[in-house]
């Protein structure tokens, strides 16, 4: 009997000959075995492995990125500020990392949401008087990542679909797909400073979306959003009766004359999960510390979604201890030149960045006002021996050494992504070389003589 | 028009009546509105995030657990080695960090399957010569938990099934369930100290079966199994085809007279993932420090698993750098004296509370051989005063104030599992309580006596 053939291979090396019988007909083995599920190893990658797409990845590892010996590379691509070095994180938060690795106490579990002192740090650092925040309103994440996909997986099952901003950061995306939940881009408006095409967005909204994404400030643009289009963007929100996710994880990461507006304090009755996390205002994205701010003064999502939000998190559990156990003195202690300095560096260097653009005939640099990054779109049909941003940006690499990300990573074609986080001399030197590459393939376009031409 | 309505909403406080008519009929309220998605807040959590169930919560979450304000709490139910102080991680280990934090190196973002370096690292400390790893055979994940959960991901569709000891750590049923993925039960066997019933597991294994979940040594049995055994297991495998999952966690957490076996250098065909972390062995489970290993001499996963497994990892990336970075120290520079006393530890512990507890009438406990948990069966026709494991789990805190977790919790009624990290003192003091208790409410089943007084 195949049920007790275990017990002849007491030497465990899994010969079959045993327990079964073959013979073999027309060229074919046959077995003559009961009950044979398997005849050979057949494993598959599941499909939600292979719906899970990152569409940078899929872009860069496509291009042929070969630099020009003679050229130093330059990366203005890489969406990480500390690469370089000169953007180190304060004293103080290394200060109190150590801390809390000498007092012996963070080396165990946490709650899946968090330390309870942890999560109140961060409640007290976010909350304002028209939108406050208990310990109980934070969930502690594995980074801002985490955080996002928690909120989509408590907001949406499969066949819901999510509002999310085009340009805008792929990981909504890669996330929702792998969940089999639908993606609509709304348009971003780049003639006005980025801001949403409200109209086009409430135009997405049907009775199967779950969620508005709402990235402020914004990665790829750098922009920031005004009090009153954020507050008409809740409007369409609160009209739907559609909850947000606001991804804020360049909150206050905004230049020093315009300021950031979280949009929770913006609205009484919108329903906001809020993500953020240590990762880019205090420069240490690797630390993986995230967090959701639940806002819901409507009491919309109630006590399902927090429920929800504390049995996914359950799951793999949140943040490494020792960041957590930081976290109060890392809010607490860091210096507010710190956060100045950050963004003193980060504006003079995009300024430079975007004036230097600005006078390049054939691109066209959005001014960002905060995050740190700048888009640049190319006057496609005055570069006619590239096809589109992949193909241009790949030249860029071949003949400048300097990799900018074409904005096709963003579903958005014919831009493409500087971060401006590179050394003040590398960021000088990178837009010259921009210079001269756009110059030496820039063709003017004179549709008249064209058109005589012909 | 309804899509402009948003132009007259410049105060954005979401006012519905510009563009909505409503009128009555018959006491219910139609409205003239062309495109009326919503009309008001309806927001659900996602069937994800109600199929996230951990057994462990719903169970200690239902009992009434008041403990005996005359006794100091004693919990045997924390499977979470750092809670009593009295096992703290080696110093090399936190040098280790703080070494990874001075060199200013590890605060930007990892590779989502982690630092080559500290990839590699893993691989030599755990490559065998039967069993070969390089660095790309090590995926880096968020604690052990993340690389159950790429494993499980990776492996299984909705629909399929995965095969999971009972009793077992209840994670894989969390997980899976929440996935769609349908749990099936083998049994291990207590009087052969938990060795699985093959007869079982292999009657269980049907087409839609997708992986074997192994946890050798096992939480909550803190059995240890032989290499025979798990020769014996690694055949049924071989022979319906069916991938492992090895959950190694407690991986080299054997008492001395015993021998941990990795099931990877113990087959030639089956493939792999064994999934490990710093958590128990180097006692840092909040650190959230994991590792997938890759086995697949025989090419039976292929490149489509490994791909599969990078894209997963890409989500929400895996752990915390500056433990990445300590990763290559931790793993060398540990002295062979920690690991040394911390399993003479927990074997005296285990022999402490095994040979209290054998003594006790009405308590049957199984010897461990390694990991950190020990099995108590009740004979529960002897407590005619309690229903099941929970009741008198539950009763043993009220009277005794020790709270040890009933193994329903690992869908395995009518025992109980402790944990053998408290410090000594408090063991010989639970398991004199304990006796107490069972003292108080055994009654000698005298099956004649009664059969008579029928």
């Amino acid at each position: 009997m195949e049920s007790k053939s275990y017990m002849v291979q007491m030497n465990g090396n899994g010969v079959h000959s045993n327990s079964v019988h073959s013979f073999n007909i027309n060229g074919d083995i046959y077995s003559a075995k009961m009950k044979i599920h398997k005849k050979r190893w057949n494993i598959r990658a599941s499909e939600m492995s292979k719906n899970t797409l990152n569409p940078i990845r899929a872009i860069v590892d496509g291009m042929k990125l070969s630099p020009n010996p003679d050229k130093a590379m330059i990366a203005l691509s890489i969406g990480d500020p500390t690469v370089f070095g000169n953007l180190p994180t304060d004293e103080k938060v290394l200060q109190a990392m150590k801390d809390a690795m000498d007092s012996h106490k963070y080396n165990g579990y946490a709650p899946s949401v968090g330390y309870q002192k942890s999560r109140e740090a961060v409640a007290n650092f976010y909350c304002s008087p028209e939108a406050p925040l208990e310990a109980d309103d934070v969930i502690l994440t594995s980074g801002c990542s985490q955080a996002i996909e928690l909120a989509i997986s408590v907001l949406c099952n499969p066949g819901n679909n999510i509002l999310v901003p085009c340009p805008g950061f792929s990981l909504y995306k890669t996330l929702a797909v792998s969940l089999g939940i639908e993606i609509k881009h709304y348009n971003l408006l780049p003639e006005k400073s980025w801001e949403i095409d409200l109209q086009n967005l409430e135009s997405l909204i049907d009775e199967k979306t779950a969620c508005l994404v709402v990235n402020n400030p914004s990665n790829p643009c750098g922009s920031v959003y005004s009090k009153e289009h954020l507050q008409d963007i809740l409007a369409v929100a609160s009209r739907h009766c559609i909850p947000i996710l606001a991804d804020e994880i360049y909150g206050d990461m905004v230049f020093p004359e315009h300021t950031f507006y979280s949009m929770a304090p913006l609205t009484n009755d919108v329903p906001i999960l809020s993500c953020g996390g240590l990762a880019k205002r205090w420069l240490v994205p690797g630390w993986r510390m995230g967090w959701i701010l639940i806002h819901d003064r409507n009491q919309a999502f109630g006590q399902e979604i927090r429920e929800g939000l504390v049995k996914l998190s359950q799951r793999i559990l949140g943040a490494c201890t020792i960041v957590q156990g930081a976290l109060e003195a890392i809010l607490n202690s860091t210096p507010q030149e710190f956060y100045q300095d950050t963004i003193g560096f980060l504006k003079s260097n995009s300024e430079i960045c975007f004036s230097a653009l600005s006078s390049i005939p054939g691109l066209n640099p959005v001014r960002p006002s905060g995050a740190m990054y700048l888009m640049v779109g190319i006057e496609m049909e005055n570069f006619p021996e590239f096809e589109n941003d992949v193909d241009f940006t790949e030249h860029l690499v071949t003949e400048q050494s300097v990799f900018c990300l074409p904005a096709t990573a963003f579903e958005y074609p014919n831009y493409f992504r500087i971060v401006v986080t590179v050394p003040e001399d590398m960021m000088v030197e990178a837009c010259s070389r921009i210079r001269e590459f756009c110059q030496l393939h820039y063709r003017p376009c004179n549709q008249e003589s064209n058109d005589l031409d012909q």
